[in-house]
């Protein structure tokens, strides 16, 4: 009976999430601007309302009964996921949380100009601010749950992850991937690109992309696509809302960012919906939900295979122009386009092979300022050297494109960049395992045919939620523990083969 | 400190049901059909929290206190209005407020395809149940206000409003406008009327009534117009949601409907930002809401004035038709089109000269079975007879287009429909009172100048919020008590000078 109330009371926490959810999409796609302010109150009471239940005495009340309960594996699984959300919500003051969430609310609002002014000095104080709160939130979390620092900021995206881990796979691909870029921008320097020159039209990229979600396995009976600045993956299961923006003078951009978040969507619209409401039934982590976006993008539809597939879409899309550009329209040559390495200075333009380089660079300096190795006041520095030694690149004074780039840590998300990633390597295991699994995977993605890919991830993965940890999750679905050796092998087979 | 406390309070509440009308609006106008079950669970939670904290006993022992406190007339007032919602909140049980909920959406569910099967047989005894729990509210709410049980319904919709004074009202139009309605009728037959050949584009019409909308002083800052199957004014003051639906064999629809929406938009945008999140900035009855999208739409927009404004935006949206049909897009066809009076069956589809007479039926009827008077299985005939007295139209078998095309009574908003009529008469009470005020007001309308009509409503109606009861507010504005008196020249004027 402690069970039943409990899973009630998570219901009721679920069903409010769900609210969360919706209204925050409202707000980045369908609200006007003069509603902000009503609206940050809104979600504010609406997300304290959330924390109140999630931090109810009850619920540990109900947790220690319920364990003494007859329970099936997957209540029991269900029981642990509650109790790992509950000592973590429990964990920090109360004066810690809203002070840790007012310091990124001001941090992230004032970073928006800030970073187009490249002004670092204007910047920095807010950003300490944000650390000071966040090595605070870490010390707690650290005495709690034994586990050191960084690791505890890790454990809210990554659960069970360890940095001594995390060092061991990024050392390999900071000490494999430089060597292996080089090779690839040489051979591929040799290579003829054909740039399809537009405009082309928002309505027929947008049911073109509709087009390709619905084929990939995208349902839009529990799912929409709309359009908002910032591309996301949001919404409940049931009804999964993903966005794009679109680029009259580039439709690739729009298509791929598409593509990339229907492998999350799909992830979310195949949770186990026997636990729909309960946190057994949610995504294992963001790094495991991120492999189902780069598997989707990176390992299917960046490949020759799905541009054998797609092209002539893409050709129908934009009739005029594949007539006129037949150079610029064919399979190979889109094929190119999608994968194309540089050395860049934006992580989110980053090609797959450069990517984790960039990741590899955040982990390293969050790391060492969580640990109190380094100060926030290093940071331009150390991010200078980092991107001198990994793409031969200087951001002295840069601080835009440098340290200033991503909205992650003004808005206090610590802990998250390695999940990008893990998610890179799960996905390329992943992709090794379903290729021995459907020996026939290449012709049926050349023909159309997702559905014993889609079968094989929804039994593998997406089925599974969080019943299993991660790591059990990655070696029962593709026999081996999370590595580097699948996702090295994936770059030289695509890149240098 | 308690009226400190209590309005805390009653800004949490008004956070939550701000997340409720976004989330209420999104499965209305975006949410795909798959995602239904979910949020019907989500929005239930919801409610059931705000529910709670409505009639969470602190707020009793609040309003007890601050009644002591030195408060201003606006903080008084706002003391009336939440000491009103609360008594209100706590006189029905939850079992019966729970019956009622469930018994309503099932009612509710199954009206959409019995209404299309005219299946009186199979509705009637889920319509029986809803009448019978709301007799029970009715007569709990009876006794625990001293005021008859219809009435008592009446209320949540009309604060104060008694029935003996809707029976005289509703009397003197069922008395006149019979015989208003035959002259109309002989005199419009002389016409010649010119109806728009179609197709319109959607795209077209929706560029046109967003200009329009403009025109009258919507605040797209503070707003959006969007596609929806029923047509609703939503949101929130900060962020106020209007929808409509498009025919593209006729264009007059939409644009009507959205200037109708538009009345209601611009009242909640610019009721009283002082008291943004309290019960006494709302808006202040059913009855004058509705007023406010029945000045704009009937007083104003289907005026010829208006038409002479407007003409030249409509002959812009859909040139071509214009020049193919001249004799169609004239100020004075449109008017004509605009003003045409006909007998019918249905209540929405009604001109504003038989509207009042499908009012009245709907108000005898529903007040009858309250009363206990009649039963619902006499709803049929009652309204057979109704239809014949009142409009010479039968209804004999015709349950579809009679007593069932309603979604008011399966969803249990019974008490509603007097709202509709009063409006339109404090809406003809508005508009010679601003006549008065404005002498050049047909002028400025015809000019596109509607800042001193916007002004003028601002500071007699929007602005006021609550602060009055519905017949201070009346009086203020109009110098006369609410009557049919200028519904009554108002229709003379327009339709038989």
């Amino acid at each position: 009976v402690s069970y039943r109330d409990l899973t009630a009371h998570m219901r009721r926490i679920s069903s409010l999430s769900h609210v969360s959810a919706i209204v925050g999409w409202d707000e980045a796609v369908m609200m006007p601007t003069g509603g902000g302010e009503a609206r940050a109150q809104a979600m504010s009471t609406l997300d304290g309302q959330i924390h109140a239940m999630a931090t109810d005495p009850r619920v540990g009340d109900w947790l220690q009964a319920a364990k003494r309960e007859p329970l099936t594996p997957e209540q029991q699984a269900n029981l642990r996921e509650i109790e790992r959300g509950y000592r973590r919500a429990t964990a920090l003051p109360q004066d810690l949380v809203e002070a840790i969430s007012s310091a990124q609310l001001r941090c992230q609002q004032a970073w928006r100009s800030q970073r187009a002014d490249n002004d670092w000095a204007g910047h920095e104080p807010l950003l300490e601010e944000v650390f000071r709160l966040k090595r605070e939130e870490a010390s707690a979390l650290s005495e709690r749950f034994g586990i050191a620092r960084y690791d505890a900021l890790m454990d809210s995206f990554e659960p069970g992850m360890q940095s001594a881990r995390v060092d061991v796979l990024f050392s390999a691909l900071e000490q494999t991937l430089p060597s292996l870029i080089e090779q690839v921008i040489a051979r591929q320097a040799r290579e003829t690109l054909y740039k399809p020159q537009g405009p082309f039209e928002t309505a027929a990229q947008r049911d073109l992309g509709m087009r390709l979600m619905a084929s990939i396995g995208f349902d839009f009976e529990h799912g929409r696509l709309d359009t908002s600045h910032h591309p996301f993956c949001g919404g409940v299961p049931d009804d999964v809302r993903i966005t794009t923006r679109y680029n009259e003078h580039d439709f690739t951009e729009s298509l791929m960012g598409v593509l990339h978040e229907t492998g999350h969507a799909k992830y979310e619209q195949h949770l186990p919906s026997d636990f729909r409401d309960q946190p057994v039934g949610m995504a294992r982590s963001m790094g495991v939900h991120e492999s189902q976006s780069l598997f989707q993008e990176m390992q299917i539809c960046r490949g020759r295979p799905f541009m054998e597939f797609a092209t002539p879409m893409v050709r129908e899309a934009f009739a005029t122009h594949a007539v006129a550009q037949p150079l610029a329209f064919t399979p190979e040559n889109l094929t190119r386009l999608y994968t194309r390495v540089e050395r860049g200075f934006i992580r989110v333009d980053a090609d797959e092979v450069t990517y984790p380089l960039h990741v590899a660079l955040r982990y390293r300096v969050e790391k060492a300022v969580i640990e109190g190795q380094a100060e926030v006041a290093d940071i331009p520095e150390l991010w200078h050297e980092h991107m001198q030694r990994a793409l031969a690149l200087s951001t002295a004074g840069n601080f835009k494109d440098g340290c200033m780039q991503d909205v992650h840590w003004p808005s206090g998300a610590v802990g998250y960049f390695p999940s990008y990633t893990l998610g890179a390597l799960i996905a390329a295991q992943l992709f090794e395992a379903v290729h021995t699994a459907l020996p026939e995977l290449n012709a049926q993605i050349a023909r159309g045919e997702f559905e014993p890919l889609n079968a094989w991830l929804d039994t593998r993965v997406w089925s599974k939620g969080s019943l299993l940890s991660t790591d059990a999750l990655i070696e029962s679905a593709t026999g081996h523990a999370l590595g580097t050796d699948a996702f090295l092998r994936h770059v030289k087979r695509r890149y240098l083969a």
